[in-house]
């Protein structure tokens, strides 16, 4: 079968486009320019419904301005609302990686939403005289607008399906700290056997750190939200209507459901990439506070019998193709190495923002490529780790008490009591002798039984409680 | 003259301490322990200012609550003030990097105030059974919460000192930007000729940045006075009177004017670096916005004949051995190269918070001496961009206002007009014959010398005006 | 149309695997583990064949040495020849971000390996007790040996294909250099005009620090190639044949074309990632030269008429969506922008690296993944910047030429021959007045015509000559 | 007492220089203009030396050549030999963030050298007719030849410094690998518990993988030997004899003791990192794999009785002011954080590399801090970790090989006798009843005892021994 073709034009001459396509010469440009990593843009999906929202903002706004008849404003909305339904996504077909500001990405949406249009109008695919691509589809734009304010769009998005994840994987965790509340265990400062605590405690504090990470996402959200559409060019608005701006703004809130703003100052907004860098800012601490819990996780779960063994993850797979019956804790691992993940994409992040010159920064797609990975793969890493680990852990609750009992650490519940030298001195003996304070303070007359019962009680050692007057003999 | 010594004594043994030193045996040993930069805490007066007042307000607690008499009570007080009032700092011997989570650092202060305390008291420094370091001046304390206290004591202050920098910086942005109103000149994108703007508008987005910056720092520090005094050891407040959390928190309020809060999670508060990694992601974003800026002030003054040459600044000094008369933009040089330092500083701060195990993160040294460089010499470095450099800043408005009038990118402001497509062929034309666009567009009849004059008015070019409706031929 | 089943067994107990695949439950297991990016490792043929490499070299060292029957080694051997020659790579699904230190990949690739040597022998998918995937297709084996070497085997292959990219982009300067030798042009330091030199000196760096480059891969290729295979679990061999390390070593070579090496210290090779860490670094050596010299091609070629102007980058496709007839650097900007990524992929690896915990670090595959990406993203950025810019460039002579001979910064030439002091003062007189130095200098009376036009010759100028003895007047 | 001045003069008019000081009119222009750390390049003595080197090399191959009388090389040379001695540090005053590239750090060593030089010569210090800075003390240099090569003179002596310190504490690993050569104990991978290994074999990897980095460290020197001298202001030698760069080269090897060799390309030379980087590169390695040893040093003393109590490192202090008797790995702690600062360094030099524009890159004093921050810091750190914690490491011999034949681990080495199916089955066993792998063996009847126990010899689990030919059900 013979492919057929439409012939395009642009700056640099004419090309042959396969009929059946909707991209144009543009995009086909791209195709040829930017073969880096072999993945289009439509592996993002908000990105794509997100241009096909601002198509459709601007052609209705230019409508109402009476720049755009309603024909063609009608027929470019129609378009659009097929995109956003998820269809034509195929046709978004440049790479992630790509030069020019993003310009191909506006330019590749401009096409397929002209050549659809066409059709709707009953035209030929490429009849641009009739609906063109850069003077209607993109008629008081420019990608240095439109392309930002659709990362944002797509981020914003992308920002509370996250939240959303981590909050499944917080409640996971609080149902833990809840069912391990009268579990006692030693806590552990610098890995060294610290204080009595429990387990209760412990899983608590890392339902609180994703709560906080909650609040700060959406924080971060309130500056991806403020946008720069009707800065065409440069900021300074050349070829947009005086009325466009605000019009644009509130139509795209209502296409979308994005509560967007306009930027106070259009001309830094355009050049500006600090909302990226704050929201990257802000996955990195995520995946910093995430990996520091599945280390904790992979820790105090280590053995079965040269670990920790303080907790159980549930088994997910064989864990060796070698060593029959071992199970590693590979939930946490993939979990850690997101988070090195997103740790490399908030470096890729910073580059790409510091490099931007004068009036707009060329760098957005590699900045957008890599947040829309992180927000995406840390998004996945929390469900995962819901579903398939904090969800089945279970505590070895005897062996945590044992410990206790064993422990030096509980010295320090005494100090008020007799004195820093004093319970050096009983933790250097319990040390030396492998005997347990408990009983070293008894045999050096240092409390009464009953004084010591009372201090040891779990309850006791694990909140603050009244104390002694400073001690005698400090 | 010989040296006198006193001997005191740890769980390592006794030794001998100078005579005259108010520091301790734990100090000696960090000193021994950890010879690695040269440089000692007390170059960072606000953290030894934090250490006093935290000793200060958790002595007066423990007085309230019956824990702590008077005398030593008034004794530590009297010699925290001291500390404040700015004596004894050279007291303050340990190495800004430092293992042990801060232990050294706490020990030191507690030293220093136990030692001025005995002295006030007529004892002499190391009769540590009057007055003792860790159970009369540590009362209620660990390293735990007394050092990211105070580290968050010092970080409060050094941020808004930064701040005022900051908006400094900016007033003199904006001054540049009031005077450089109607200068107008050719915004680039890509480094490529795009549309005219005014030198004003350059300037200004550089003044917003700024103030966005300024904004962002405040919300970080909202998190950074977020304390964990009162959770002792691990969290569990283990040794702290249950009253005491809420009577040191407001005490501390009084005594060092910051706003302190006591976080509503005490384990999860004494484990976690977010909020240190939150600023440092903040102070990341101020350097990656500041280093941009300087690279616009660097290519702008380019020159003075081979490069763009739009603005000069004001020469500092000679800007080589061998090229005689050649001046550099070392201003804005420095400023980059702090720049690029805090988004190293950012990197360690990461890792060293990523590293944190269970119940403590044992690297918070290196996390303090990250961001106090980061914050110290991002201000220092706003304060010399601003005084050395951009108040003296002139444009060389004739050169500018030719390139526009020669320029091919006023095209763009003729799309509404003459359509994308014939807009393009008169860029082509331009670029090839050297020829003007203005020339072009009236040669080839397609505006009226009156609409070309109307279109290219400055103030028309440079903000967003009426339209035509859709160009006929589109 | 029914799909149809077969049991497979592991530790979890029993699961349907579609009858057509072939790989097992181990796999399966891993796809429900871990859906995070959507892509599986089947995107790394290089990958995908060092594995079967692998296997191969194994199944016939054992067989040599009498472990592994000939029936089973051949039946292997046939079906790792089969992979090599690019079939059965859609089995290949993990993800490239997996827990589990590799081992999914490795199991994944042990049951393809498995499935398709049971055909071969002309049993069933499934029929384990025949041929079994851990017992003979990974005898000797553990994923802790098999999946680094197989990462290494892989990355070596990549090393060259990217070294070759970059002697193919290296050439393309060499011969612009080549082109550009007489083209005589103001030299920059610190953006500011300096003395002169020629276009070609300028490219022949870019070229040069390729060739630099080239060598330091080389050099981490060296590195790259020593492996562990034969260190089973953790390096102690344990139940791998004492002469299978050396044979199974030589045995690879011979399949691979790989001169790999066996580590001396097998435990130290499990779990060191020192090389990729080296290797990476290398990496982000590449990228950011390559970075610094696009940087320098968009400076040089900004304009058209108020930039530098100096070179022309031949124009790819249009610039812009809404400024007609605008081109930018897109092919430059997106190299950027993989040096970027490749700088964030180093930190990723770096923190992959250092998270590594006793006998084994189980963050490989994220390091496989980074590296992976790195290599290949650089090597098509090479290819492009080569093709689609370098080759077309093209030189202003005459404008680069007038811009020297307006310079201020021939006044360095003069030096030697006037002194500093004066040089300093004709060099302000020049800057002041807009006059030439030439005339300033005769002028002045400080040369004859004769003696300056002797210094200011290009050839002069441009490299080293003789000089008088110092100035008299110094 | 009145403070006496001299005046000197500038480009930028007249300034009064107290009378007693060597710097000049230069060097307080930069101490004006950079107030940035209030740390001055004094702390790096090995860079004052190499400049003192450099400049005496210069003299002399300028005196060599005719171009300077022999009265005022010999005072320059007399004036170096004394900084070399390591008089007048005290007057390199610069900061050491500074803008231009170095030039201040180079106009520095011109004023001392020049006024200290004058003063030999019995002239006043200022009184440049007679002797200029950079007239003769810069003669046929420019700063973009002699800053960078004293950073490399320099940086080459760190390198050997904390290569010799590394192998200090390599020394001190190997000897504890010899120590515990023969204590057996269980291997971890992905601290699950895995196979047998001895406490020695863990050592020698630490010895092994610092050996690895020392040899990394020296080829990178091989790179940062190789300069730039004869390049002066951008590499094309303009101000520099013919015959200046091979002389002065030789010379400077003579009297640094350096093996230093010319660039083949001296403009190249001249604006590339390329060597900083890789070195930076290098550095980072060894910090990550310096962390990663320490981590395992935390992780195996952790305890002493909640943890793994592995092995017992050195106490350096007490560990904690309110829980007594606490003893924390103070030393690892310290040099984890070294690593983290040095990580965060390499991202400096990254950031500062990657922005050099065009012939010099302006960026190379903050390089320089990094790279000596790292280089000493790491020496530093090596040092400690040997003296105060691995010498004194002691192991837990009997807790070690109980763990061991408690363990499930060991049922891998049986794999080849009963098959990964029965393996497994055991392993199972094992764990749910808390029964040992011997036991089960022996009740299941699936070897006899004198087989077991033969498999079970430490000698032949820790190492490769002959298998039985491939397992019969197998």
């Amino acid at each position: 079968m013979k492919t057929e073709y439409r012939t395009e034009h642009d700056l640099l001459g004419d090309r042959q486009i396969p009929a059946e396509v909707y991209y144009g010469v543009h995009t086909l440009r791209a195709l040829e320019n930017f073969p880096v990593t072999g993945t289009n843009i439509s592996i993002y999906p908000d990105l794509i419904r997100a241009l096909a929202q601002i198509k459709q903002a601007a052609a209705r706004a230019n409508q109402e301005l009476g720049l755009l008849d309603d024909k063609r404003a009608d027929a470019i909305v129609a378009a659009c609302k097929e995109i956003q339904a998820g269809k034509l996504h195929d046709q978004f077909v440049v790479d992630v990686i790509q030069g020019g500001a993003g310009t191909s990405t506006n330019m590749n949406a401009n096409e397929v939403v002209a050549n659809r249009a066409l059709e709707i109008l009953g035209h030929r695919r490429g009849d641009y005289h009739e609906l063109h691509p850069n003077e209607h589809v993109n008629m008081g734009q420019s990608t240095n607008d439109v392309y930002p304010t659709a990362l944002k769009l797509a981020t914003y998005v992308g920002i509370f399906r996250l939240v959303e994840a981590m909050a499944y994987l917080r409640r996971a965790f609080e149902r833990k700290a809840e069912e391990f509340r009268d579990v006692l265990k030693m806590g552990r400062t610098q890995l060294q056997d610290a204080v009595p605590m429990t387990l209760g405690q412990e899983f608590s504090t890392y339902a609180v750190m994703l709560g906080e990470d909650e609040e700060r996402l959406k924080e971060a959200a309130l500056l991806i939200r403020e946008i720069n559409l009707g800065a065409t060019a440069i900021g300074t608005g050349i070829n947009a209507h005086p009325d466009y701006t605000a019009l644009v703004c509130r139509l795209l809130a209502e296409v979308s459901g994005v509560p967007v703003i306009t930027s106070p100052n259009l001309v830094e907004a355009t050049q500006d990439c600090g909302s990226f860098v704050q929201l990257s800012g802000v996955l990195k601490r995520v995946a910093v506070k995430l990996s520091k819990t599945c280390n904790d996780l992979r820790l105090l779960s280590s053995g079965p019998r040269a670990g920790l063994g303080e907790i159980n993850l549930p088994p997910r797979q064989a864990g060796s193709s070698i060593m029959p019956g071992k199970v590693n804790p590979v939930i946490p691992e993939v979990v850690n190495q997101i988070a090195f993940e997103v740790i490399g994409n908030d470096m890729t992040v910073t580059f790409a923002a510091e490099a931007g010159q004068l009036q707009l920064n060329a760098f957005e797609p590699i900045i957008a490529h890599s947040l829309f990975k992180s927000v995406t793969h840390l998004r996945q890493g929390c469900t995962i780790l819901a579903d398939h680990c904090v969800e089945g852990i279970t505590a070895n609750r005897e062996r945590l008490r044992a410990i206790v009992e064993n422990s030096i650490g509980v010295v320090t519940a005494l100090n008020p009591y007799i004195g820093y030298a004093h319970a050096t001195e009983v933790a250097q003996a319990a040390l030396s002798s492998g005997r347990s304070v408990y009983e070293l303070v008894l045999e050096m007359k240092l409390m009464t039984k009953k004084e010591l019962d009372g201090v040891l009680q779990p309850e006791v050692l694990t909140r603050p409680h009244p104390l002694p007057k400073q001690h005698a003999g400090a």
